[in-house]
Formats: C-alpha cells, sequence, structure tokens
C-alpha cells in the first residue's frame, strides 16, 4: 500500500489578522514554536509518508512561500489552483493528479493549519485509517473526541458498533450547533468534532464523485486528459473555473454511504482565533504568553505579541495584543472572534494595504 | 513697569512615554491641538509681554528643538543650563540675566507645559499680580481654587483676609497631601493648588535670595560679573555646577515672609499623566479621544494615539493606547502613573533607544 499525502493550504485567514496576510495567511505563518504551521503539518507525515508522496494544494499568491517553507518537497507536488472552489474540487484536483502516478494510492486529506500533539498517536490512527481504506471502499474522517461544549466546530455522529479496529459507521454530520445543542453532544457520546481530515483511496473518491457529483466529475474527466501535456494549465483554468464552490462535506461525505469516522485521541485544534492561539500557548505564573520586547506590569491572562518594537503593558488582563510593523491589534480575548470584522473593514475602506 | 517673563522648559518628562523622550518631552509635544505645550505657553504671555522680553530656560538637549519651536523669540534670550540644578538656581540664573537688562523688571516665572483654559482670566491675573509685585517687595505665587481633592498637587495655605485686589497672604505650603488630607484642604476653602508660577520685581527675588539662599546667591553674583563677556560660558560652567539643588519653593517661598498669592480663576492643569490628558481631551459620544487610524469596536472611555499604524481596539474601556514609531504603551486609566516606572525600565536594562 503506498500512502499519499494531500495538504489543503489555499486559506485565508482573516481572523489571525494584523499577522496573517492575504500573502502570509495563517498556515505560513509561526504561530507557535520555531516552525510554520504548513511545516508543522508536513513534518508530521513524514514518519509514514516519502516526501515525493506529499502534495500541496494552494494558490498563485502564496505558491512561492509554500515552495520556499517546503523546499524538500519536489516543485511538481506543488498544485497551484488559479482560483479557490472549496475542498471537494480542490481535493477532486489533487486526486486525479496522484492517481495518474498511483492508481491504488491511499491518500491522507488534511489542512495544512492545524495543532496536533501526541504526533505518534496521530501517525499510528493515520496508519490504522489508511490500512481499512485501502481494503475497504471507504471514506474515512478523522473524528476526535470532544473536550469541551465547542461551538465552532461542525460534529459527526457515529453508531458505537465498531466495525473494525478504532473504525465506526458514520450516522450523520451536523453543522456548528449552538452552545445548548453542543453540550447535548457532548453528554451523549456518540458525536464528535469533525476535523476536516480525510483518509480513502483515489480511486473510491473519484468513484463517490462520479456518482454524487457529476458535474464536478466531468470537469476532472477533461482536466485529467491534459496531465502532463503542455495543454494543462489552460484546460485547468477553463475547467476548474466552472466548477462549483461546494466543501466535500456537503458534496460528499453527506451524501456518501461509505463514509466512516475513526477516532482521533490526540490534541487537536483548527485555532481558529487568538484566543485559541492564547489557549495552545506556554504560559508564565500569571497566565500570560509574551513574545518578543516585552514589559509587564499588573497583566493578567494575556497574550502579547511585540516582536520588533519594545510593548509596556500595565494593569490589564485577558487581552491579546499583536503589534505588527504596520498595524496594531488591542482585543479582548473573548471577542477574538471579531477580528475578522477588522480585515472587512480595511477592505470596505480601500486600507488593504494593512490587510 | 516693564514685564519680563521667564518660561522654564528644562523637564525630562516620562510620564508621557512613549511620546516622550529625553530630547522630546512633553513641553516640546503637541499633545493637544496644533501647537506643543511650550508654544501655547509663549502664545498665552504675548497680549502683555513682547517677544524681546520673553525668555526660555533649557538644556543643551532641548535647545534646538525650543528654538525651532520658537524661532520668532530672540536667540540670545534662550538660556541654556549646563546642567539641570532645580528651579531656584534656573530662576536666579534667569533673574540676574533680566536685571542686567532692566533692574526694574516684573518677571513672571511659570513652567512651560502647563494647560489653561479661559486664557484673558490667566492673563488679567498676571497683570493683576505684576502691578502688585511692582509696587510691593511681594513674591507673588498663583493658587488655582481646587475643584477635587487632587493628591498630586502640592497646597498653599492662605490667610483669608485680602490684602489687596486678589492678593493675599501666604500662611504656609504643604506637601502632596494624602487622600484625607487632601479632602480637608478642599472643605477648608483657605488651601489652594501650587500652579508652580510666581510673579516679582527680579530685585526682590534676587535680594531675598541673598538673605535664605547666600550660597547659591554668591555663585550667582559670580555668574554676573561675566554677562556679555566672552567668559560667560566657563564662569557659567564653573559656579552653577556648584550650585545645590534646590526647589524654589524649598528654598525661598516656604521661609520667606514677602510670600503672597493670587486666586487663579481659570482652569489649570500641569497634564500629570495618560489620565489628565484623556480628561483634557475632546471625547466622542462612546467617551473615546483617538488619534490616527483607529478602529474602534465596542470600546468605552479610552484614549487612542496611532498616528502612523493601524490601530483595532476591540471590546475594552478605560485603556490608554499609545503607538508610536517604536514602541507601544497598553495602560489602563488608572494606572497611568506606572508610566515611569516603564522608563526606568528601560534606562535599568540599557534599552535606552526607547527612551
Amino acid at each position: 500500500m503506498n500512502i499519499y499525502a494531500v495538504v489543503m493550504a489555499g486559506g485565508v485567514g482573516s481572523r489571525f489578522w494584523p499577522r496573517s496576510k492575504k500573502t502570509m495567511p495563517k498556515q505560513l505563518l509561526k504561530i507557535f514554536d520555531n516552525e510554520t504551521m504548513i511545516q508543522a503539518t508536513v513534518r508530521r507525515l513524514k514518519p509514514i509518508i516519502k516526501d515525493e508522496n506529499i502534495f500541496i494544494v494552494t494558490n498563485q499568491i502564496q505558491a512561492d512561500e509554500v515552495k520556499k517553507q517546503l523546499n524538500f518537497i519536489p516543485e511538481k507536488n506543488i498544485i497551484i489552483e488559479p482560483f479557490g472552489r472549496n475542498t471537494a474540487a480542490c481535493i477532486g484536483l489533487a486526486s486525479i493528479i496522484i492517481k495518474s502516478i498511483d492508481p491504488n494510492a491511499v491518500t491522507i486529506v488534511l489542512p495544512a493549519d492545524h495543532i496536533i500533539k501526541e504526533e505518534d498517536v496521530f501517525v499510528n490512527t493515520l496508519l490504522n485509517a489508511a490500512k481499512f481504506a485501502y481494503e475497504s471502499e471507504g471514506l474515512v474522517t478523522i473524528g476526535i473526541n470532544p473536550t469541551r461544549p465547542e461551538t465552532g466546530y461542525g460534529y459527526i455522529q457515529i453508531d458505537e458498533k465498531k466495525i473494525s479496529d478504532n473504525i465506526y459507521k458514520v450516522l450523520t454530520f451536523a453543522e456548528k450547533p449552538n452552545y445548548a445543542t453542543a453540550l447535548r453532544f457532548l453528554e451523549s457520546g456518540d458525536f464528535l468534532w469533525n476535523s476536516g481530515m480525510f483518509i480513502w483511496k483515489v480511486e473510491t473518491i473519484l468513484s463517490e464523485m462520479k456518482n454524487l457529483m457529476p458535474d464536478l466529475y466531468e470537469g476532472l474527466e477533461e482536466i485529467e486528459k491534459h496531465i502532463g501535456k503542455n495543454s494543462f494549465q489552460e484546460a485547468l483554468v477553463r475547467n476548474y473555473g466552472m466548477m462549483k464552490k461546494i466543501s466535500i462535506d456537503y458534496g460528499i461525505m453527506e451524501k456518501s454511504s461509505r463514509v466512516y469516522l475513526t477516532k482521533g485521541f490526540f490534541t487537536w485544534s483548527d485555532v481558529g482565533s487568538w484566543e485559541e492561539v492564547y489557549q495552545l500557548s506556554e504560559k508564565d505564573n500569571d497566565g500570560n504568553a509574551s513574545f518578543g520586547l516585552v514589559y509587564l506590569d499588573s497583566v493578567m491572562d494575556s497574550y502579547i505579541y511585540s516582536p520588533n518594537k519594545f510593548a509596556a503593558v500595565i494593569g490589564v488582563d485577558n487581552l491579546i495584543v499583536i503589534n505588527t510593523d504596520d498595524s496594531l491589534l488591542v482585543c479582548r480575548r473573548d471577542k477574538s472572534q471579531d477580528v475578522k470584522k477588522v480585515v472587512d473593514y480595511l477592505k470596505m475602506n480601500k486600507l488593504e494595504q494593512f490587510s
């Protein structure tokens, strides 16, 4: 069994403004430690996947930075979408390219900008799921055991009867719930967080696309004819442009009868806000995480980032301060979801040099 | 009667960090409106004092900026202290220089970094006090009617029996009080804020220095001999260096029997902290005063200054945010006195490029 990876790196994270920019979204930033999030994502795969089997799907704006950060990945493995078409098209495109190399490939599809701890558990989870996907016609998704009534994630309900080693049949997908529903999910015990990571044979996902998304599949077949030819780019632009913007969850996973779940017993986060970055950061005895030339006086439970300029913070708590070369964010931790609105404001007011 | 002014501009305001720097203290900054505080101080005097009668005492570091900001003042009127020796020496030096021009001069001595509103009332207060000082041998100080139990100012107690038009005999000077004492002062009705502004004849103040500070006076006499000669600078450095660092309040006003007070019935502040700047600034309906490219979302009662960089502030209240090119201050309004400690920290940690 040959395992391939498809790392989806097209995001334009606006929630990490002012650190994230159109040209430098979350997955290309060193949010934690000394590696960028996409570097960490690829590093975690190295124990089970050869570099030449790792594919990255990104866009024109980010391609150069992606190649720089992952210079050990063959350049031909960096797939550049001419336009964003959501995850179904993205996965379809990567799948036909991998199929052209290895029709029996098992692929692990995962976002570039997630945090995962207990990496050995993660890798074993992938291997076990890959084995099941290889031997079955299953579409396997990774569900995370919920630790809190999180309203920021989608949920997946499973039939608790185990089908094989850590493999369960999926009953339903649930959108991001309100708090009461999230609590009910948590208590029920059979709802897990939808991590957006998938394991399947390219053959399996493509045949399900043929059944459930025939228009999309037709476009993919058109593109497939030109793989390895000079006409590829032209055919890609023409057909990709016509594809509908549909997520793989909505287009395939919620409709297919072949969907399975494997439980991920490792710490996972999609790090959707500065608040989550704070939660995942190491803190001092006052509950502060600070980076750069920072002076703190009577500060509690705050996240201070000021790499290039001196920052003095006095008498505050539960605050996020992000001080970059061109912009400043000062935000209450429980308001960090509202950072998105700043990027919208900058766009509306023709201040995009700051976004 | 010829009126002269001595504007004391030697301060190294650390309380307005990061806007104030050693080379650019409070009095040289545009904290309000479009003029610097020293420009406002001099402008307020123009209705009653000719430019050539206005003298500025400053130091080597600030001299060039002072001359630039007050380019209408004759350069010879910019007196440069070789070292800071507190207000008694500063006033003594200015007094012998003015005496050499006009032995009968009445001088108004005032700090460069105060805020005064109702400027017509202020000017009339000065004129009335100057008239009294000219006709008497009195040392007149301006006392401000206290409006709150302020613990940041010194107080002056008067004998309520009026001596002449708005002139009272001073009974005692009181240091900055604690809150309970400040309340008692406020209720007593005969305690006023010590504004640090003085009106007297040079002849009067110098004769009191001769009586009460003979060592200082001796040094002044030595310097006086060299006024207008090439030897002046050398004599100044030699004698000024030997003078004790004593304030005019402690050295003269608290000891002299010729001390009078005139009440200032105008809005006055020595603007000792960012909190006072906030108090004196115009605010929007949410109680915010903001300057620069600023985005506010759910922000109340805050002061935001970010002239050159975009600043987004979300979900905070009672905060001071000062975002300069090299430094950032984020401080709860009621902690703004602690900004001093940042400058001490920068000095201690060899980070003076930021102070």
